[in-house]
């Protein structure tokens, strides 16, 4: 591509309304511009980054034997309501009505679009299993989008949905799936994970999410830093503490702490350690419980996970916080004053905190604390759950090592879904009897411009974008230095850039007349984040030779100007 | 592909509410399914030739150099406010209203998403010509929508649009187009014609559409016998005959028409030739015609052209037929009645009409017309139009030759829009004089999907579709006969098989198992409309060959085994 005629169209400045860096650079260097909120055009520079993505995911979604359709975006409300999720993904979800009134969706995933499609093609065991896939433009209405096309509202997403006899198959067809993701991520050139995750909305039974490691990631990882273990923090267990519990050493004492009604303040005014409190949370209960409150009680420094406390029974799903009046008007004392000891509502203690002794608690009076509370000398605990985060340090559930935590960008999802589709959509096929069988179903899900924006939260330094290879939008750029005073120069340039482009490389020829400076070219495309740069001069041509520099390195070298052809041919894998 | 392992869905009855041809095979064929009214999913079989047909669209407009981008289907309403558009559409465009409660629409073309992005980063003529594509799913809430994919509401369509500084840069564009167009139908393999067309409701100067030529197609084409004119019969100019009139031989006679009301039945009862009557419609006129109608008249034998018409002076647009309660308040007789000798209202007359003497027409009295009228001698007219529908026989407007008329489905357009959007917009670049000058515009749009029905309804036979060969979903098909009591057959297959695929084929394997006869299997083959059959048989084997057959011959050849891959490899060309 000779710039002349291309749309280069890199801005000096951050646009203020950025706060991410792949949104900053994805703007910065032209590859998005937005239309409206959570709404971008994908300028030339962008797009040919995004094909690039899409022709890696098809070529290994057709390689694992998965079969390519494509389904319509705006889908028939009828099968919403038939599956159920009509009502249950709420203002999501753009509805839509026809000139005729009649009730659709913008899909936001096409579960009900292909089981329907299958439950009326396939009636026999023997055409399964099948996976089906697409690469698609999909509408989410977010609340509130942000960090560019990390989280946007029309994004482009490859869904499969896989249809299977029984769960061995399914088992089969996810672990098929599970490499296939493995070898995507792989040739896409990103530091990623595996990790298993919660099923969330969608439903089902078994699930992993390919995590992006990036600084940026609203997810948290818990990784074993001595097997292959990793999981979403939302789901990964923390078991219960191989240790004793300590044998009491305190008295129980009632403390005035008229100041404290924090944990930071608690520790801070006593000089307790944090290790010794515990937080204790009232929550909203199920019908089961009298009062219609529960507590929940963890340690001073771990942090509630609500996904773990919403699916234990006697828990209100989704968990929702007691508001101040109804805990005052059951407990007599604020939030800031509570604690498990003549605690009048029933509480669930955190695995950790049944292993605490001598600790400090709220005593449900107002402005007073217990220090020294010690299990069965004190009081009892019922209920025992593991009901917060895990921590870095924490001893792997896999039982080999110890936790670090990681963040994630989550560019994929692989989830079983079993037979809650099937199932409401009555979606059957006669097995070897002859008997109708409802189906078993996967599903496999890649945030495609999502994996565009994760790349870059990854692969960039203060310059710009440094593209993996597999990603990039031109391999190489080639800069003639003053050309307009040099026609050999210029002529060099053209010579290189036709053969590099002949050999299949994507090639940049700044061509750019005078009026742009050979630094503004410079910056450019050290921005776009070519990988390989040649800088074609007078001065080298003396010499036989042009400049070549790679982004990630601050060496330049200089190469014989009739080897630097077949030279990167030898260095860039295509 | 082999066929164990796809989803061949053909389908032996024809479905019911299929009424064109390539409807029905493409559901037959299994490369549709449909969702809802106007809503499919495209199967894999489908899906291939759509790939196909979009490649070849992406390579020549890249080759064209125009620049592919990627706009949101989802806009904001703001910008079809400014343009103008948002009340011109009406309803045949989807209304959204996000959960903020904030106007969208589902977009049916892009002029103003792209409007907005040139005129924020197109600053300076330097950076003209441009022109960027898409190729993207659109949306029209048609309301009746019918033919499967030919009239769909959800739809993939190529859509381009250029930017100029001026009318010359933009002629240049558009002839670029044009020409890159012919190249893109050519590759296709279908016969169709570029013809000169209507700018419709998208406004501006010029304009072409590309019609292929098929007996089911809604359109109607005017081509000339001997020149290379053709254009939409909306649009194809019927000029002013040469002849002299005839001078006037009959008397005028009121006569008894008690069971005329119709010109058919006026010739038919009174032995009068068509050539010899005329039309008379009644239209709402604009503001300048006092009383508010205006008569049109036609020859007998002739069709009104509402196009035509409603672009006149005088005449309402949108053209809007009189009632007939109007018209028997002002004329005091019906519409079967009325003529031009003694209208109380104004009329005008179409060019063939002003040569016509001693013809028949009502008589504005009720169950009476006049024979023997001649114009100068009975009555004058004052207004002369083009109004009618050009037919066969009918000179070439251009001047060379008689016109043809043929049938055909529009699958691309090109427009000069000029400055309709740029202005309303406000989309300006400073020229070399540093003044800003409001940009020129064209756009260019191909049915991507429609192209696939378009392709079908010109190749089909009583057997399925007949595909030209690079839209075919596989080149090849290979039938091994019984394989099942001959493990050679299979073997000889599957080396056939890899061999061809290797070599770059897309290559069918129909390997279903002995309870698919060889007949269904044929069967299929034909219906999906593989161009290259090949039969394996024990018995062929034994003399060391296979049988070969075109979907388009009805001879069989026999090939050597050992030659076959080399000459399909000399017959197709990829």
């Amino acid at each position: 591509m000779r710039a002349s005629k291309y749309l280069t169209a890199t801005v000096k400045e951050t646009p203020a309304d950025a706060v991410v860096i792949s949104h900053k650079l994805m703007l910065r260097a032209g590859m998005i511009r937005k239309v409206a909120s959570g709404l971008y055009t994908w300028l030339p520079l962008g797009l040919r980054v995004l094909q690039k993505v899409e022709k890696i995911i098809r070529e290994e979604m057709n390689r694992a034997g998965a079969h390519e359709v494509l389904m319509p975006c705006v889908q028939p409300a009828e099968l919403w309501k038939e599956s159920g999720r009509w009502d249950e993904m709420g203002p999501l979800m753009l509805h839509l009505k026809d000139r005729h009134e009649r009730d659709f969706v913008f899909g936001p995933t096409h579960e009900e679009v292909i089981t329907d499609l299958v439950r009326n093609e396939i009636t026999s065991y023997k055409q399964l299993p099948i996976n089906f896939y697409q690469i698609q433009t999909k509408f989410r209405d977010e609340f509130r989008p942000r960090f560019g096309v990390m989280r946007t509202r029309e994004f482009i997403m490859k869904d499969a949905y896989s249809f299977h006899i029984d769960a061995q198959s399914l088992q089969q067809e996810y672990d098929n799936m599970y490499a296939t993701y493995c070898r995507i991520f792989d040739r896409l050139g990103l530091d990623y994970r595996p990790v298993l995750a919660d099923t969330g909305a969608i439903g089902g039974n078994a699930s992993h999410e390919f995590q992006v490691l990036a600084e940026s990631g609203e997810d948290y990882i818990a990784f074993s830093d001595s097997s292959d273990y990793a999981a979403n923090i939302e789901l990964a267990e923390a078991i219960m503490p191989e240790s004793e519990r300590e044998p009491a050493k305190q008295e129980l004492t009632l403390v005035d702490t008229p100041d404290a009604k924090t944990i930071a303040q608690l520790v801070d005014q006593f000089d307790l350690p944090i290790e010794k409190t515990v937080k204790t949370l009232v929550v909203e209960a199920d019908e089961s419980v009298e009062g219609g409150l529960i507590a929940l009680i963890i340690r001073g420094d771990h942090e509630l996970n609500e996904l773990k406390a919403e699916k234990l029974a006697k828990v209100k799903s989704p968990l929702t916080m007691a508001d101040e009046n109804s805990i005052r008007a059951v407990v007599g004392a604020g939030p800031g004053s509570l604690g498990p000891l003549n605690l009048p509502i029933p509480f669930i203690v955190d695995r950790t905190v049944t292993k605490m002794s001598d600790f400090g608690a709220g005593a449900n009076i107002e402005d007073k604390h217990y220090f020294g509370i010690n299990w069965g000398r004190d009081l009892e605990y019922t209920d025992v759950a593991d009901i917060r985060n895990i921590v870095e340090g924490d001893p792997s559930p896999c039982g080999s090592g110890k936790i670090l935590i990681k963040k994630g960008i989550e560019v994929g999802h692989v989830f079983q879904l079993g037979d809650k589709y099937s199932k409401s959509m009555n979606a059957t096929v006669l097995d070897q009897n002859g008997k109708a069988q409802t189906l078993s179903m996967g599903c496999y899900g890649i945030g495609v411009t999502r994996i565009v924006a994760a790349a870059i939260e990854q692969n960039h330094d203060e310059n710009g974008i440094v593209w993996p290879e597999p990603m990039t939008p031109f391999h190489i750029g080639i800069v003639p230095l003053n050309a307009h005073k040099s026609p050999e120069v210029m002529e060099t340039a053209e010579q290189i850039y036709q053969q590099l482009t002949d050999a299949g490389f994507d090639v940049y020829l700044d061509d750019r007349d005078k009026k742009t400076s050979p630094g503004v070219k410079f910056a450019d495309m050290e921005l776009i984040g070519i990988p390989h740069r040649l800088v074609i001069s007078d001065k080298g041509l003396e010499e036989g030779i042009v400049e070549y520099k790679h982004r990630s390195n601050a060496e330049k070298e200089n190469i014989s100007v009739t080897d630097v052809v077949a030279k990167l041919k030898d260095t860039i894998v295509l």
